[in-house]
């Protein structure tokens, strides 16, 4: 199938990279914003202004939308869903219902088919609660994050004056893990969950202490938990925090019996060296999925809770049964 | 929706007791091969004679088989499929393809859905390897089983003359799962991904030198193996050995990037109290999705891969979304 890229950040090379790992799969080509011969595609793929889009309506079985959920993602899913098969990695948990809507319309409309909020979280974890929860009822589930790098944290310390560059890890309390895996489902309070950690290159001369307490007390996204900041060199920025880890957990315990006497505890984490690569891998084989039941004729927004599984793999279902079940 | 349970042992009692867990269902009836008046069900259903069923064929939504798969499955859910939704828990891996065919005729014959193989592995365990593959084509899986107890295995010591009673317990062998967990991709065979522990009763003058000799040289079950034999008392057994805890984990590592200079990996690991009752949740969750299926027209033979997760869940879509997304 033949695939597009739309917006080349990190996550538009990740997609560039994964498309090379399915050999049922060819990139078409890369749409940028920028001026695209300004845009280096280290694979050769060709460049296209944004807008030219249109132009390859019958060309591009799917269209992977690699832009930000802030600002991007709302207006250019719809815009594109009538038109397109579009995947897209819209994150903002709360404005799901509202982005599904316009999609969906957008979609319908122009009959073709479109998935949102599709990646890790929201995603494969996602995927991991629903299963969990429909399994054991009769318990409590629980997501960490981490130890990674939150690029809206990092972003937001980056807003504060005198910052010039900033890294924000999320990191889960190991000892709190283990109560979760215990079966004993406490009750935890964001503090009680997750660490925060920052680096900050400070600009020469500006006041650090300032800075500390500008993050610990910003609402949101500091306040509520332990935040330790860090100030470093711009060199040791770049030399120790350039990656972008990620990764986590989804932990459900539940119990089971006439009489509550057994006990379960179902895991799922991800340890990822590049978050929005995997990221990546995860939009690549959605976009799979959503190229087969387009040729089905469904049309409309889905998220990763409609798509069946099988559609995911390279391999016929015949196949599937016989080496994965 | 009104769920028939067939087969009455440890797994039958399983759903009996998953049933009541979730309030959209409701248990029709048990159907059992033994007399149903020597039959005791703790929560007062309806025991019926397993012949009768086809007097209800329009009252029940869905039957949830609780035969064994060597004998009783590859006769029995064929014979039902067509004229009952059917739901089994297959796991004679080698022999799935031949039982989705006879099921799959049988179904489409009696233009009902039937879905096999569901439980943990096959079941989940199978969904994490597809979901995996397709997200890092490039990479290598590993399934660990354990620390639990095989019931096949147990069954076959019990086999060996002066054997009164056995227990066997699969046990991951915890380096090597540290070895996968790096992402080095190790070559492992049988003998260095599992350890296999046995407990013994012997019979009053029984030899046991033999009999340890007869397990540990024991084609397919031990000989690949390292493995312990323990010969106890019937006291501890029934004290020490009486409950089914299982588990395992799948786990999957692989690359990303240009140049293969990211690895990630994804892990799902269950930790079971009773893998009766365990089982029996996932079989629930799976009927509810085949009675929605069904009720939409489907018929034919399903897997776990076949289902969209969306129907496993109580909650309407809306409420996924809003909640689980």
């Amino acid at each position: 199938m033949k695939l597009a890229i739309y917006g080349y950040g990190n996550l538009g090379r990740g997609v560039e990279a994964a498309i090379g790992k399915n050999p049922d799969m060819e990139l078409f080509g890369i749409f940028t914003r920028r001026d695209p011969a300004s845009v280096h595609s280290e694979t050769g793929a060709n460049v296209f202004s944004a807008g030219e889009i249109f132009r390859f309506k019958d060309e591009i079985d799917a269209v992977i939308l690699c832009g930000g959920s802030a600002t991007d993602l709302p207006e250019l899913t719809p815009m594109l869903a009538k038109d397109f098969n579009v995947i897209d990695s819209f994150d903002t948990h709360a404005n799901i219902p509202r982005h599904f809507d316009a999609v969906d319309a957008a979609a319908k409309a122009g009959g073709k088919l479109s998935l949102i909020s599709c990646g890790w979280d929201p995603g494969m974890f996602s995927l991991n609660r629903l299963y969990a929860n429909a399994i054991l009822p009769d318990g409590k589930d629980y997501t960490f994050w981490g130890r990674g790098v939150s690029q809206g944290h990092s972003d937001a310390i980056r807003r504060i004056p005198g910052v010039v560059d900033a890294r924000q890890y999320t990191v889960p309390i190991e000892g709190v893990l283990d109560a979760v895996r215990s079966g004993r489902q406490p009750e935890l309070t964001a503090r009680q969950k997750h660490l925060r950690e920052c680096y900050v290159v400070a600009a020469p001369g500006a006041d650090k202490e300032a800075i500390e307490r500008a993050i610990k007390t910003m609402p949101n996204y500091f306040a509520d938990y332990d935040t330790t900041v860090t100030f470093i060199s711009e060199e040791e920025m770049k030399k120790n925090h350039s990656a972008l880890p990620h990764g986590g957990f989804v932990i459900r315990t539940g119990t089971s019996g006439l009489h509550d006497e057994h006990t379960h505890r179902i895991e799922y984490s991800l340890t990822l060296d590049s978050n929005p690569e995997f990221t990546a891998g995860v939009l690549t084989a959605f976009a799979r999925a959503i190229g087969r039941m387009a040729d089905r004729g469904e049309t409309g927004c889905r998220t990763v809770f409609d798509i069946a599984p099988a559609d995911l793999s390279p391999l016929s279902r015949e196949e599937q049964r016989r080496t994965m079940l």
